[in-house]
């Protein structure tokens, strides 16, 4: 059983997730498979992976079969299980709790020769309804307080397979960075009696020397305190507290426009490693007015990482409007 | 000039060093030199570096000339430059203020082919002392609230360089880790009236499941809710709030765990990338009984990076106990 475990001194909560135990000899880098017919995840090959919870099936197909656009599975190694209580205890002056989640992978396409930024929008749209159908679906289990929805694109960036896909885990915890943008966006709303987020796209918006994109819906920028170069956040222009409460049309607009950033990002940055999460409300707080989703991106392109790590302090050399001029420039 | 930059929501500021501005062409990887002959910290190319502002010299040689077993000088590449004030301004919502701080570089040894594990721990020793005295001088500086001491070893973590060193960076803010332990052993000790780090100490002691090594002035554990695998602290055991305030015994204590820590590791691991950071009491908080400095070292095994810095929500392989059991096997 995967185990949380709350550091005493900051509250940090982190997950030993022992079912991926290792031993120090299997930190050795593992090789990635090159050969697609050996990919779970692709097209024919539904029987090395478990049944799928979700798909995208135009024809009818039966589930775990061929015929299907896009399939939501549970992780085969999952940081977190989905059975059990979550018995927190102590230890001393330690906590820890069972590691108890929800773990699943979206294999976005069929194809293993095509990333995020290939597919139509309207196939990203599908790729953002997933996330939110299985949202909607844990989030009915009382365990759960908070769902990470995340991409790693790229060995550097933590992908074990390169075929094209995201993850979701849902947490019986809020993560420390989600606390804390929610208790800045609560202290702020306290003395303005408005959103920072709304704040900071108006803005970014009139000043627009950080805005790499905008349509009805949606912005794009590089943000004010980046910690890595080129790292980039897409907003909806509308309030909206959760993902997964985001109406049809501010979806539409937003696969575009991350269409449009992530193929700007590869072609800038000649395909570079890079992760993105979704920063969505909690499930445990039901007050809308304090915080917005988004998504932030965030390529690896420098390795100043562990000093960072260990402080929180980060050094970036890329000023955020030089990232924006640059990316304004590039015409995937 | 380098800017500090403050994040609005978090409150995280980062620094946007444009002195080491880069184009996004120039983040294709960097070769090392594997020539010694070419490397700046190396006996008899002291005329490469900026001149050194301490140095241990046991034959009364001049400054910048051979002679030498240890050096500081300023980074050649600073994060953060000297002159300057402060200049905290606004830009709408956003807070700035200028890059003041210092950078220096500690060369370790004159010899290119050795690790910190490698020295005397008489000459470990030398290093730590040599982080205080340039502490001491820098604390002087009224524009600086606190000194990070930290060690990059190994392209993976962050050295541009080999040749063994380690690096300060003294601030005008505190760094937000630093503040969240800071308030998380001010909320301890107000409940308890006891340091949360002296009983951590005395819990692993009694405990001796995540203990590594104990000597009669410090200890060394594998936390109990690390981020990373293998993730190591060395803590004094008497209560000392900042490091510059050490007394000679624990030094030479520290000095002694720290080579057999870092050695044990080296064999366990294989050489690993690894950072230390020095976590020590802020220059501008005196009050003493609610933090206790200590080193936090991160071998770099684990790639599942981009996700762990978006959310600061760790996933980790490894349970400490067992990290712990296999370094007390190690004989190095």
């Amino acid at each position: 059983m995967p185990e949380l475990r709350k550091d005493p001194i900051i509250g940090r909560w982190v997950i030993i997730s022992t079912e991926r135990g290792k031993r120090p000899s299997d930190f050795a880098s593992e090789s990635k498979a090159k050969d697609n017919k050996l990919c779970p995840f692709c097209y024919g090959n539904e029987h090395l992976t478990p049944p799928e919870v979700y798909a995208i099936r135009s024809d009818g197909s039966r589930p775990n079969t061929p015929g299907w656009k896009l399939r939501v599975i549970p992780n085969k190694y999952p940081a977190l299980k989905i059975e059990g209580d979550l018995n927190r205890e102590g230890e001393g002056i330690f906590d820890r709790m069972n590691g108890v989640g929800a773990h699943e992978v979206i294999i976005e396409s069929p194809d293993h020769m095509k990333d995020l930024a290939d597919l139509e929008s309207k196939h990203i749209e599908d790729v953002l309804k997933a996330f939110i159908n299985r949202m909607k679906d844990l989030r009915k289990d009382v365990r759960f307080r908070y769902c990470l929805v995340f991409k790693n694109h790229g060995k550097e960036a933590g992908a074990s397979l390169e075929h094209t896909h995201s993850q979701m885990i849902a947490t019986p915890i809020v993560p420390k960075s989600v606390m804390e943008e929610m208790e800045g966006g609560r202290k702020y709303y306290e003395y303005k009696e408005r959103c920072i987020f709304c704040d900071i796209i108006r803005q970014e918006i009139s000043q627009n020397i950080r805005l790499i994109g905008q349509n009805e819906n949606v912005v794009a920028i590089e943000p004010f305190a980046p910690r890595f170069p080129f790292e980039t956040w897409v907003l909806p222009r509308n309030h909206i507290h959760r993902f997964e409460d985001t109406d049809e049309e501010t979806l539409i607009s937003f696969a575009s426009m991350l269409k449009s950033v992530l193929a700007r990002l590869r072609t800038a940055l000649n395909d570079p490693p890079f992760n993105f999460i979704v920063h969505t409300g909690p499930w445990i707080d039901g007050r809308k007015n304090h915080y917005h989703w988004h998504m932030e991106i965030f390529p690896k392109l420098t390795r100043v990482a562990g000093f960072e790590w260990g402080t929180g302090f980060y050094i970036n050399p890329t000023p955020p409007e030089e990232a924006a001029r640059y990316l304004n420039e590039i015409n995937p």
